[in-house]
This record gives C-alpha cells, sequence and structure tokens, in this order.
C-alpha cells in the first residue's frame, strides 16, 4: 500500500521505506499563514501507518508540535502546532519518527497574509448579492467539460447532468454583473464532487480543499476573487458543514468510527428541526434531525467528534484567507451540531471580526430562524456569533403579499406582519432577503408570470430592510413552468455558452418584456448605491391602508418612501398618516419618471403599482 | 339637577342642599375590605358640584384622607385614602366641606375578608373550564327576562336578541357540570349592559359595579359562587378593561376630556396588534390599535388617565374578593395600554398572590401570545404579570391538524409543530387551551361533524399541556351549520328552557351520538381528575410517524400515553421509538377498553383513532 497520491496543494513530500512502513501522503490543511489570530493549528496528516508515529518534530522559530492524537484508523495522525507570534512566512519541514527513528518528513509552509486580511469587511446591507449556480451559468472553458479521474461527464440536455459552466465562465462576465449593479457573487459551491452522478449542484464535497476541475482550480478560484474584487464585487463562498459526499477520499478509510454519524451507514435526517428547541422533545428527535443523512450519497459529519469540529474550523479559515473570501454562505445550517455550530462560527469570526456568514434555516418561522443569529438572547443561554440568516419566513411574505387577494388577512399585509415579527432578530438589518434561490421555483413562475407583481418583488427585495440576493436569470425573468424541477429551475443562462441563440449579456434576442425587466433591475440596482437611506437607513413602515402599503427608509439626512399599491384600483394617499415621517419635507421625487409631488396633496397611486420617492 | 339616583351597594348618603351644591350621588368602588395589601384606596366620588369640595374628613380610626383630586367635570372628586393595618371591618363616614362648611356626607364601610381570602388559589392545569354564555344556558328565572329600565327585553327568535339566560339557570345546573367532570365556570360578562340593543353578550358595560338585572343580581353572582364552591367548582369573571358599553352612567358627563379616547368620538381600531412590538412600527398605527374603538356602542377607555387606570384596578379586585373568584379572563387582553396592563396585573397580582388571570390575546403568533405572559423574557424589557393566555396558536393548530389530509407539512405534524414553539413561552403549562369559544364556529362544525376527529379534539384538549377550556353545548356536539353568525353559535342549550324539547341536562331527547359524545367527554373529564400525570405532568412529544402522534405526560411516579392515529389505515407503532418514556414499563393499560397491552410488542392502531394509555 505505497501508493502516492498527487499533492494538489503546498507540501512535498519524502516517504521512507522503512519497516515501519509510515508514509505521509496528504496533510489538511495543505498550508497555513503566519500571522493568524489562533494561535494553534491542527493538522490532519493521512498516510500508510502514520498513527504509528510517536513523535513529530518542526525545527523551525516560531513554530512547535504539540501534542500527538492518533485515530481508529492506523493512518492518521493529528498534529497540535503552536504558533508563536514570532512566527514569519517560510517553509517548514515537519520530520515523523518512530522508535526514535526517522520515518517520514513532509514540507509544509505558513504563507504571509494579504494587507489586511483580518479587517476584511463582509457583505452587508450595502451590498446586493448575484447567486450564481455555476453549473449553469457560463461555460467559460470548454476544455474542462470532461476531467480525467473524474467520473460524471457533461450532458447538457439533461435537466440533473452537469452542463459545462465554469469558474471561467463567471469570469468572462464579471462586466455585465458589475455593470448591472450587483456588489457580490455568492456561487453554490465549487469545491470537488467527485460523485457518479448528479453532481453539477456541488453539495456533495469529496475534497475540501480542492476546487473541482470542471468548475476550474483553486487558483482559477482566487482568481475570479481578485477579478471580481477589482470590479468592487465580493466572494461568498458556499460552505457545507453538515455533509460530505459518499466519494469522499476519506470514505474508503475513515480516520474515526464516530466520524461520520449512525456508524456512516445511511439513516435519513428526520428534518425536524423544531425538536432543537422544543422544550418538550424527546432525544431520538433531535437526534434523527441532527444526525441523520440527507441521502445515501450526503454522509452526514459528525461535528462532536472533536477532530471533524477542528478540521471544518479550519477549512473555513483557510478557505476566507486563501480565496480573500468577503463571506460565507453556510448551507444546512441547523443541521450540524449546535455546540459545533457556536464553535465554528466564533472561531471564524475571531478570525475576521468584520466579515460576515449567512446561515441557511429554511423555516418560515422567524422564531426559528432568530435563533441562529448572533446576539439574539435565546431562551436557553444558546450563543450563535454567525451574524447574518437567510430570511425565509420574508421570502414566504413576498409570495403570500404578492398572489394573495388583498383582505383583512391576506395581501400587503402579509409582508407587514412578517416585518412586524423583526423584534424577534437580534439584526433584522443584517439579514439575506431574497424572492427566490436554487432550490425554490423562480420567482416570476411563483408570482404567475405577473411583471407587475414582479416589479413589485424587486422593489421589495432592493428597498426593505436586509441584504438582498437575487438567483441568476431572475432579471430576464427566466422560469419553471410547470415543474419545480431544480434542473429546470437551474436553466442554463442563454448567452453563456457558445451558439447560444440568445445572449442576454449583450440583450441579443431577448424579449421586449425581457429586456424591459434587465433594464428595469439595472437600474434599480444602480440607484440603489446611491441611495444612502436604502443601504444604511432605518425601515418604518404602516400597516397597509385600502390595500396600500407605505414603507419609508430614512437616515438623518435621506429619506425614501416607497408606495404599493396592490389593489386592482387607483387609490389616492393621504400624506398625514405618514406625517412621523414626512414631517420637514415638502416634495416628494417620482425616481423612476422624476416627476415631482408637493405634499400637501394626495399622492396618486395607479391600480397595481409600486412608486419610489426620495423625500426633498 | 337634584336627581339622586339609586345607589345599588353600600354607602346611604344625606345630601346638604345648600348654596354650594355639592351632593354625593355614588361612591366606587361602593365599600371596601380591611386587610388589603394594597394600604391606599381611590375613591370616585360623582354628584352635582361634589368637585367644588376642598376637603373630606373621615374620623375613624385606621382610614384617612390623604388628598383630593378635582376633574375636568365639576361633578367628580377623587378622594385618596390611606389604610392603616389596623383598619377593622365597619362602617365609617366621609364628610365633604367646602369652605369650611360641611356640604355632604356618606356612608362607607369596610367588610370583613373571607379567610384566606388574599391566598385563594387560581385555576390551573388540574382543572376543566366550562364557558357558559349565561344568556343562552338556561332561563332559571322568568321573571327577570325584561326589567323596567333596561331597554332591551327578551326576542328569543332573535339570533343577536336576549333569550332570558340568567345566573339562577346556571345554578340550577350546578350539578349537572359537577357531574360532568368540570371544575372552573367561566361565564361570559354579566354586568349591567343598558345598551338599546345586541346587549346579550355582555361586552357592553354600563356599570362596572352592577351585575345585570336581567342576569339576577350581585347577590346572585355571589350565590353562584358559593354554590360552585359547594361542589368543587371555581368561577373565573370575564373582565373587560378596554372598552365599556355606549350606555354607561358616565358617559353623559365624563369626569375628563381624556376618560375616553378619540375624545370620545367613534374612532375604529386598527386590530393591527403586530405594532406594539414591531421595531419599524410608526406612532399611527400603535395609536390606531390601542385607542381605536371596536365599535360605537363601546367607547375606548384611556387607561393612560391615571384615574381611569386605578378605576379598573380597584373594579377587578373589588369583584375578586366580593365574589370570591378563583380567576379573572381579561378580554380583548392587549388593546389597553400596555403600561396599564403591567400595572394591572401587577396589582391583582399582588393581592392574590396565587389566582389565575388569562388574557385573550387572538393572535395566531406564539411570540405574540407570549409576550404578555408573565415571567417572559422579552425582547424590550417588558413586563406583564398576567399568569396566563388563551392559547390561540394551539387552537388553530388543532383544526389544522385534525383536518388537513396527512402529508410532510400538514396533518399532525402541525400540532407537534405549534407545541414546539413553546420554547417561547415563559410557563406553556399554564396557558389556556381550547377547541373553539364562543367567538368561533363550534368545534363539530369547524371538524366537518367528524365524530373521530371530534374525539381526537377532546382527547388533546384534556391531555395536553395547558388548562382545557370547553364551551358550552361541546359535550352534545351543538353546531352552526353554514354560517357563523355569533348568535347561531351561542345557540340555546336545550333543556334550559321551560318547554324545551330536548333536555340534554338530562340527556332527553338527545340524539344517539350526542348521548355518546356526552358520556365520552364525561368520562374523560373525571378520569382526567384522576391523573397526576396529565394534571401535574410534564409533557414529552414526539414528530409524528406514519400519520401517528403519540406523546407522553408524565410525573416521576406517573406516565399517561396518547396514541393519535391520523390516517386511514391501521398503524403499528414500535415501542422502541418512545424508549425513553416507556423505560421501566412493560405493560399499557388502555383507559377506555381496559385492556392490557404488554411494551414488548408493537401497540396496535386503528385508522383515525385515539388510544389513551396509562403505563404499568
Amino acid at each position: 500500500m505505497k501508493i502516492i497520491r498527487t499533492l494538489l496543494l503546498g507540501a512535498a513530500i519524502t516517504t521512507f521505506g522503512t519497516a515501519q512502513g509510515a508514509e505521509v501522503e496528504r496533510i489538511e490543511p495543505p498550508f497555513w499563514w503566519a500571522g493568524m489570530q489562533a494561535n494553534t493549528l491542527q493538522l490532519m496528516v493521512y498516510g500508510d501507518d502514520i498513527g504509528s508515529t510517536d513523535s513529530v518534530v518542526i525545527d523551525s522559530a516560531g513554530v512547535s508540535v504539540t501534542q500527538l492524537h492518533t485515530a481508529d484508523s492506523p493512518n492518521y495522525l493529528f498534529v497540535d502546532l503552536k504558533l508563536d507570534d514570532s512566527l514569519t512566512a517560510k517553509p517548514v519541514t515537519l520530520k515523523f519518527y518512530a522508535d526514535q527513528q526517522q520515518v517520514a518528513d513532509a514540507q509544509y509552509s505558513f504563507k504571509a497574509r494579504h494587507v489586511n486580511s483580518a479587517q476584511r469587511k463582509g457583505f452587508s446591507a450595502q451590498d446586493v448579492i448575484y447567486l450564481i449556480t455555476p453549473d449553469r451559468f457560463a461555460n467559460g472553458d470548454l476544455n474542462n467539460d470532461e476531467v480525467k479521474g473524474l467520473r460524471e461527464g457533461i450532458d447538457r440536455q439533461a435537466p440533473g447532468g452537469r452542463h459545462g459552466g465554469d469558474i471561467a465562465g463567471v469570469i468572462q462576465h464579471l462586466d455585465y454583473l458589475a455593470d448591472m449593479g450587483f456588489t457580490q457573487l455568492w456561487l453554490n459551491p465549487v469545491l470537488e464532487n467527485a460523485q457518479a452522478e448528479y453532481s453539477y449542484h456541488g453539495y456533495s464535497t469529496t475534497d475540501f480543499y480542492r476546487v473541482d476541475p470542471r468548475m476550474g482550480s483553486n487558483k482559477l478560484y482566487v482568481s475570479l476573487s481578485d477579478q471580481a474584487a477589482d470590479k468592487g464585487m465580493g466572494l461568498i463562498k458556499d460552505i457545507i458543514l453538515n455533509h460530505c459526499g459518499s466519494g469522499h477520499w476519506w470514505m474508503d478509510d475513515l480516520p474515526f468510527t464516530d466520524w461520520i454519524n449512525y456508524n456512516a451507514s445511511f439513516s435519513p435526517t428526520s428534518h425536524r428541526r423544531e425538536s432543537l428547541r422544543d422544550p418538550h422533545a424527546a432525544e431520538v428527535d433531535k437526534q434523527e434531525f441532527n444526525d441523520g443523512w440527507f441521502v445515501p450519497t450526503m454522509p452526514d459529519l459528525n461535528q462532536r467528534n472533536r477532530f471533524m469540529a477542528r478540521y471544518l474550523i479550519q477549512n473555513s479559515i483557510w478557505w476566507v484567507e486563501y480565496a480573500g473570501l468577503s463571506g460565507i454562505r453556510v448551507d444546512t445550517y441547523s443541521y450540524p451540531d449546535k455546540t459545533f455550530l457556536t464553535g465554528w462560527s466564533r472561531a471564524v469570526m475571531a478570525e475576521y471580526p468584520n466579515l460576515n456568514i449567512v446561515g441557511e434555516e429554511w423555516s418560515e418561522n422567524s422564531a426559528i430562524v432568530a435563533y441562529w443569529q448572533e446576539g439574539k438572547k435565546t431562551f436557553d443561554g444558546y450563543q450563535s456569533f454567525t451574524p447574518s440568516m437567510m430570511d425565509f419566513p420574508w421570502q414566504r411574505a413576498l409570495l403570500n403579499s404578492l398572489n394573495n387577494e388583498e383582505s383583512w388577512g391576506e395581501g400587503m399585509v402579509q409582508m407587514y406582519q412578517a416585518l412586524s415579527n423583526d423584534f424577534l432578530y437580534a439584526d433584522p438589518y443584517n439579514l439575506v432577503i431574497f424572492p427566490d434561490n436554487h432550490d425554490m421555483s423562480r420567482i416570476y413562475t411563483s408570482l404567475n408570470e405577473n411583471y407587475e407583481h414582479w416589479k413589485m418583488a424587486m422593489i421589495m427585495t432592493l428597498t426593505l430592510r436586509g441584504i438582498p440576493q437575487i438567483y441568476y436569470g431572475t432579471e430576464i425573468l427566466m422560469t419553471n413552468p410547470g415543474t419545480d424541477d431544480h434542473g429546470v429551475i437551474r436553466t442554463d443562462f442563454p448567452g453563456g455558452w457558445p451558439g447560444d441563440r440568445v445572449n442576454a449579456f449583450n440583450a441579443e434576442g431577448l424579449t421586449e418584456q425581457q429586456a424591459k425587466a434587465q433594464e428595469f433591475l439595472k437600474f434599480w440596482l444602480n440607484w440603489r448605491k446611491t441611495s444612502t437611506a436604502v443601504t444604511q437607513g432605518k425601515l418604518m413602515h404602516y400597516a397597509p391602508r385600502d390595500s396600500v402599503y407605505v414603507y419609508f427608509r430614512y437616515t438623518d439626512s435621506d429619506t425614501v418612501m416607497v408606495v404599493i399599491n396592490h389593489s386592482d384600483s387607483p387609490q389616492s394617499v393621504d400624506p398625514q398618516i405618514f406625517e412621523q415621517r414626512l414631517a420637514g419635507f415638502t416634495k416628494a421625487h417620482h425616481v423612476e419618471s422624476e416627476q415631482i409631488t408637493t405634499l400637501s396633496q394626495a399622492l396618486q397611486s395607479r391600480a397595481q403599482s409600486v412608486s419610489v420617492y426620495e423625500l426633498q
């Protein structure tokens, strides 16, 4: 068993063919940085019989080995390092000994951090996030559509197949995205998914330190981050702490018997997230929720194993540092062990105090979502350090408010009620709001292709409290008529493939409606950047009256008023009702038409219309 | 204007016909007690020009006048008294002076408290509450159906008319209620409603110290309380702090211009209770909610007026003391000023530390209901001293869980999810749960007259956490088919009127189904009394599996298991899942059939059935 796999990154490894048979095949993290806030690091060393090592020595200033941990498998060794403040960027050599004999060595390196790396600013309400499913956005490199050693090839006809989109495709269209007005990119996961099939979505990680070659490479991912930054856009990484893919390299030789939940054999999650807070919950329900697997191809990681916890924490920090990320989106946020989530979020935020992290807790219950946000005073004292959460209750309210007929309890009042639940959140302004995402019906489909309602949805997304996120293709009214098939929802973006008849990047071949929508979104995305009221201001909203929902965003110096008439008749809006916010202003500038209205008279609002005013 | 109205209770009043013209027509509270916890009392004295009084003297040990307050109307005087610990039960004389001349006097009395009055125990989870709409339950006294001076007479044909039911009718059927197994009676309001029409429901109080003569008298109300207590039943008073009736005696001569909200002219409430907690709320929305009126015949009281606040607090305490109440149900709980609600609940609970108070906050949002319960750590530091709330979210979940077809997100899981929100409450075990009430469709109608589901609803009401409340007539499957008309929902209880063809009190003329239902409820009400697991135990429930919802109530010594199969096929229930609660038990006693099952084998559960087991 002396197979030396290719080390993808970093260390050069020498193996001593000896009686002991120990060797180093892989070290993770593959390298690290000098000058990190945490002064320890734990290396996972993998190689034949490496667990038989009884000492590891690094003969270099600023770094020392403090402890070794063996695992259940003899082929793992966990090496605890102490990193002194004096540590500088440099290569070091790890020497492995057994019975006072050196059995292996490995090169390792500490790199120099970028200036201000620790102080990087994460995505915020000043941004708008563009969510991309990279396999479906643009095929920038035809040469990586099929890669030797990765089983699943390209099949553009299959909704669930790989379509060839990649990081190069995103890079090639950065100008389009910047011109549209987006300032953050969130890509669905791009790490290796060496699965037999259904790998395009990226949620079955088979190597936590390697970008999938069909997507590009680690270096190309860094290049995307750099080039996006040059155009004013941050990069958010989609991180999965809950599970890996069944094709993960460690699945054939697990370090510990408890590395994967349910003894590494499939047992489904109950998805009953309620159990975690439920004072009446049975232990078995909590266990089935947390430890159960999504599907047999997604082994569920046991974060209660402290080596696993450390592994995941370091992996997340590694990517932020390596790729210059502006933030993290955490997949299936509540499914990992909750004590681990506290430790994970605390550790990441300790390294990057101004970073942002947004968790996905797919619940329409604000009390459940709010539980996970940093600063929440929870009933049980639970503490999180994750600053943001995906606002699923808001998304449901968006659909309800627009799709339901106006009545006492339905229509715009449902958005009003959803936002009035903000008292549950530690910081509602730091929630991510979105009309849809990669797991949901397209917003235009959800709104029954009602364009006026789509415009309302876009304006609400861009002007209500929170951090807006728009899914790729929303700007050209992409749809999934008659099906919720994820492969259809994640249709290829037109123009992303050679030979595409329609090219949305330059509006060639778009329908008139699509082109109008694209211009609409571009206009408002760029207007939003100029509005401190929207990006930094508070929200005040009014209970809907006569099916008209009115809200304000405001700072001391800047006020924006949004009027949504969701009724089928024109409405006259009495400014007196809004005196608390209108006081001191005499005129309203209608942003789209540029007309000025005096506030001494009623505002006229067309049936099924949305108006944005800047107050003067 | 020297009309001396009849003082209904208490004080004899002498009026001095003098130049000053001052006189005492009414003092409220009409009497008080020695030995109360609070050592002050504020009398509202009403009479022509009484406000011109410049001093009031009580020449009696243990009580002294500390301050006088005039009002906007010259006909009111608020007299602050200090009550010393040495005060004993006795009559006293108040002498009113103006310019050093006595202008009036009035007898007042301090009564002796009942033994253990302060320590009385309020209703609790050990009880089951029977809710009665007194006009519709039984007409025990035909002589008070029409009363001179009260405009609305009897009209049994009109759904919204007075039907003649009264306190005497309740008294006459106390044996029935006790035999059924109820231990608390909550009557919709019985105070004077001297309104022109639509007065039967009792929610338009026109005298806060007088039982409506058509219902009986203050003395008869006390007799009801006493006789019920003799049969083991407590009496809960329905109290309205938010509004009075437009026929209230003070409406013609308000003490203060701010006594009634919106300058005593009708302006409707928005009913947007969300505004109270909403961090984005506009002041106008909070005001419209709190200060707006329900209807023009219900003037909205301004509890921010400190005399009004004091008046309402003393009135509530007066009734607890006077009528020996076991608790208070507060109508439209959140509509009065919230600062007042804190003061009101604090004052009442200070007098009766073991009393119970349940507030009506008709919201299906647990986070909103939970805000009002004593002990809740609220986001804004708001503090309530009201121990219990009506659990409207639970009621909605009950209907959803039974009426919806079983699926991933619907059916029994909706009860599971509702209860899992209990982390929001300071004390979920002290919430009042109910399948319906006087403002809702009858439970049997809501369940589409599905008798198996009705049985499940009854068992869930009687065995889940909380204090069960059953609306009169539920035991005989009363319905309101095809209408939500309140007058139909509140149909006359059969047997309560002379000549009724059907008499539910002795089951004469009931259909077979009705008689079965009555026996069913009687059986479980009486069984419940014997089950410490249900009345004092904790709840543990399990996420539904195969459409079967299983929960346990348990103490250290007593465990009850409830199995609800909401599917259309028999289900086999694996006891292993429930090991956390079944450990230590070997047998399950099926309460209804008295059959014993061993727990080593699967429990068999019929389609659409509910089973209650006592574990052995």
